[in-house]
C-alpha cells in the first residue's frame, strides 16, 4: 500500500517478478483494493497471494506514532510475517521510517548491532558501490558508524563479490584530521575494525569508484543519494536540450542514441529497485517511494537474492565473531 | 602561497586579472619565490605588487594551531592588510580553514553574526544557485543556520539579482517533520526570519533550480559540492567513453562538440573561481585548492565585484536592522 504509485504499480511489479521467481509473493494490504488491481491485470500466477491488512501508514506520518497507533498497517503486518516465519523477506516502497521502525521494534536487531542501516547500491561509471546509512538513522553516534562499516564490508563481499572491500568514512577531506565531531570520533573506531578501512573519503571519490563501501550517517547518506540523482538527471536533461540547438547537434543526438542507452540504464534507480536494511533479524527491503512496476519487480528480486545468499546468517556470524574478541584485541 | 599549484598558478592568475582590473593586486608571500614567478612571466603590469610574508600554512595543518604558531604566514598577513585598510579584500586558494580562522580571529564577525559561512555559487542548468555553508563550520548550532539563511538571502539579492530569493533548508524530506536534530531545531528559526523561506529542500532540488539559497552546515555543504562535482565529472567522462565505441557515435561526438562547449564551461568550477566568506569584517574569498590561473583570475574578479557591490555594508545593515527588531516581533 506504500509508495507514490501504490497499489497499482506495486501489484504490477509483483506480477512482473512472479514469472521468473520460484517463490511465493504475498501482497500485504487492503484486500479489496489489491484484488481489484489483480483483476485489472487479468490472469494471476499461482505464486501470487494476498494477505489482508486494514491500515496504511501514510508517507508523511511520524513512523513511531504510526506504529503505535496502527498495529494493523500493511508494513507492520508484513514485518510480523517475517518475524513469524510466514515470509522470508519484507519489501516496501512506503514510508521508509515506518519500515525501519517496524523492523527494529518487531524483528529486533542482530546481536551486537545497535542500529540497523539502509545500504544502497550507488551506480557509478565504475560499477556499483555501496553507501550506508542511506537514511535510517539521521543522528548517529560514532559506534553506530562502526557498526555500519562492519555490516557494509560484510555485505559488499557477498553482494558485490569483492574479497576485501575498501571501506571509507565520508568526510570533507582525506586527512584523518578533517571532519566533524561525529566522523573525527568514528575514525579510530573504524580503523580498529577487522576490515579494509581506507580512511576518510570525499563525495567525489564515491563516484570515481575509489571506495567500495562509504560509511556515513543517514542524513549525509540521503543527501549524497539525492544529489547524485539530481545531478545526473539535470545533466542529462541539459545535454538533451543542448543537442536540440542546431541541425548538426540534432543529428549527433540521433547517432549517439545507441551509445547512450546503456548509460541511461546505469543511472536509473529503478534498475536497483531496493536497498537492504542491514542489521535487523530478518530481510527487509526499502524501495524508492517513486517505485514503478519495474523498480518493484527488481526490489522483490533483491529480496529473493538476499535470502538465497544468506546475508542475515553471514552478518550474524560476523557480529558473533566480533563480540567473542576480547576488547582491545581488535586493534 | 596556498593551493595545489602555488605560487606559479596564483601569480599567473593575478597577472591575468591585472589587465582588465583597475585595481592594485598585492601578491602576499615569500618575496623571492613570488618575484621568481613574476620574472618568469616577463613584463609585470604596474598594478601588481609584492608584499613579503615569511611563513606558509600547509594544506593539512590544523588551522588554529597554524595561526597561533605562524603569525607571519601569508594568509595571516593578507587578512591583517584587510583589517588595517591596506587591502580591500583577501583571496586565498590555501588551507580554507586557516583563512576562515584568520578572518574570524583577526577581522572579527559583523555585529550579530556568530559564525561566518562560505557561500558558493553552484552551477545548475538553470543558472547559479547559492549554497552555504560550504565548509567553514562543520558542526553547527540551529542559530548558526539562521544566520546563514539571513546572510545568504541578502547576498543572493545582490550577487544573483533576485528580489526575493527562495531560501531552503537542506534536509532529507520536504515535510517540516523530516530532518536531523539540527535541521528540526533550525526550521522554526528560519521560518521566523524576514526572508522568503520555502521550507526544507532535498539535494536534487538544488540542481533542479527550485531553490536560490540552500542553507546547511559546512559538513553537508561540502558533501553536496563534492558530490555534484564528482557526478558531473564522471558522467561526462562516461559519456565520452560511450561515444568512442562505434564509428557512428564518434561522428556524433564530433557533431555535438559545439553544443557541449557551453555545458563544459557551465559545470567548470574554475569559471566561478572563489566563494565569498560571509559575515566577517572584511571581504575574504576562498578559492578551490585546485585553482589554476584561470580560477585564480576569476577569484580576484569576484573579490573586486564584492567590494564594488558593497556586500559588507549591505550585510552589516541587514544584521543591524535584525538586532533593532524587538524579540518576537519578527514572527
Amino acid at each position: 500500500m506504500g509508495g507514490d504509485h501504490a497499489p497499482a504499480e506495486i501489484v504490477a511489479g509483483a506480477l512482473l517478478a512472479a514469472g521468473p521467481l520460484d517463490r511465493e509473493i504475498i501482497l500485504v494490504g487492503r484486500e479489496p483494493e489489491v484484488r481489484a488491481e489483480l483483476a485489472r491485470a487479468g490472469a494471476v500466477p499461482p505464486n501470487v497471494t494476498v494477505h489482508h491488512a486494514d491500515q496504511v501508514v501514510e508517507m508523511d506520518e511520524s513512523p513511531r506514532l504510526a506504529l503505535r497507533q496502527k498495529a494493523g498497517s500493511s508494513v507492520t503486518v508484513c514485518v510480523d510475517m517475517v518475524r513469524d516465519g510466514q515470509a522470508d523477506a519484507a519489501v516496501s516502497a512506503g514510508n521508509s521510517g515506518a519500515l525501519m521502525a517496524a523492523a527494529t521494534m518487531r524483528l529486533g536487531t542482530l546481536p551486537g548491532v545497535q542500529r540497523p542501516a539502509i545500504a544502497v547500491f550507488m551506480p557509478t561509471p565504475h560499477g556499483h558501490r555501496i553507501v550506508l546509512d542511506a537514511g535510517a538513522n539521521v543522528d548517529c553516534k560514532p559506534e553506530h558508524l562502526a557498526d555500519f562499516a562492519l555490516m557494509g564490508s560484510d555485505y559488499a563481499k557477498h553482494a558485490l563479490g569483492i574479497g576485501e572491500p575498501r571501506v571509507g568514512l565520508l568526510s570533507i577531506g582525506t586527512e584523518s584530521s578533517k571532519g566533524n565531531e561525529l566522523t573525527l570520533a568514528a575514525f579510530p573506531l573504524l580503523a580498529a575494525l577487522p576490515i579494509n578501512f581506507i580512511g576518510n573519503v570525499e563525495g567525489n571519490q564515491i563516484l570515481a569508484g575509489e571506495v567500495d563501501v562509504t560509511v556515513c550517517d543517514g542524513f549525509a547518506g540521503n543527501v549524497v543519494l539525492k544529489v547524485v540523482e539530481g545531478t545526473a538527471l539535470e545533466l542529462i536533461a541539459d545535454l538533451k536540450s543542448a543537442l536540440q540547438r542546431s541541425v548538426w547537434s540534432k543529428l549527433a543526438a540521433l547517432l549517439m542514441r545507441p551509445a547512450l542507452r546503456p548509460m541511461r540504464t546505469k543511472y536509473d534507480y529503478a534498475e536497483y529497485g531496493g536497498a537492504l536494511l542491514l542489521g535487523t533479524n530478518g530481510v527487509c527491503i526499502v524501495s524508492h517511494g517513486r517505485s514503478d512496476r519495474r523498480a518493484m519487480g527488481k526490489a522483490i528480486a533483491v529480496a529473493a537474492h538476499s535470502v538465497e545468499t544468506r546475508v542475515q546468517e553471514r552478518l550474524t556470524e560476523t557480529f558473533r565473531r566480533r563480540q567473542s574478541v576480547p576488547v582491545g584485541a581488535e586493534t
